[in-house]
């Protein structure tokens, strides 16, 4: 149990009120890295796990499998560190800053985004702006 | 309509089949800029938003107060242009790298989680290996 000077503490409570929480009581929260800005996860935060979140510099999420609070890195060493935290402008997500120790996901990989790489049609202004020349030849039956 | 090869569109079927939907039908997703890496914000996407997402090169979501297809940009011209994707280890989150056309947010800030930073107390490999000297004076009665 980390103490808190009591303005401290009155500032983490108004947060956790005003965080809004789905039906089922949670927040997703983006954890990102400090200095890579990669995009680590995504986990979910009850009313308890974003108090502790913001009071003792490491990260808590609530466990959907497990239905349990579960500190990152207690079991796995792979502590996430808080280095910043925002709400979104709709109080409903969170976005985490961390110092990430070891990988941030169970199957090893840093990022839990790392393991499953897609392969969408890319858009971008320049497609919009200025036709590739095949696209134009195609478009001309070239 | 974008016309797809049926390679690819077989391709992003398989995406959206094994794609985890909560049992409201929804993925979250985390868009993030190309380039700067700033996480801009975090939607929603039911299978037909993530199907369109990954087939036309622009970002659609599934807007969850309007109950309808939201293709962003449509309305406020902040389009956001896709330029990778991936989802994570248990495919139940979705990543998209975009190249952000204005502001993502509603309000006019560039990110929806510009708006409401927070002060957590921060935490740190050196805060534990290496006590800063006033908490050790203070922990000594010093």
């Amino acid at each position: 149990m980390t103490l808190l000077d009591p303005e401290r503490a009155a500032d983490i409570d108004a947060v956790v009120a005003r965080a809004s929480f789905d039906s089922a009581g949670l927040l997703p929260a983006v954890i990102q890295e400090e200095g890579s800005g990669q995009v680590l996860m995504l986990g979910y935060m009850n009313a308890e796990a974003l108090r502790r979140t913001l009071s003792e510099g490491r990260v808590t999420f609530w466990s959907r499998s497990r239905q349990e609070l579960w500190r990152k890195g207690d079991t796995s060493g792979n502590v996430q560190y808080v280095r910043a935290a925002a709400l979104d402008c709709d109080d409903d997500a969170l976005l985490v800053t961390v110092h990430q120790v070891g990988p941030a996901c169970h199957t090893g990989a840093h990022a839990c985004f790392d393991v499953d790489p897609l392969a969408p049609v890319l858009g971008g202004p320049a497609a919009h702006v200025a036709p590739a020349a095949d696209a134009t030849r195609e478009a001309n039956g070239g």
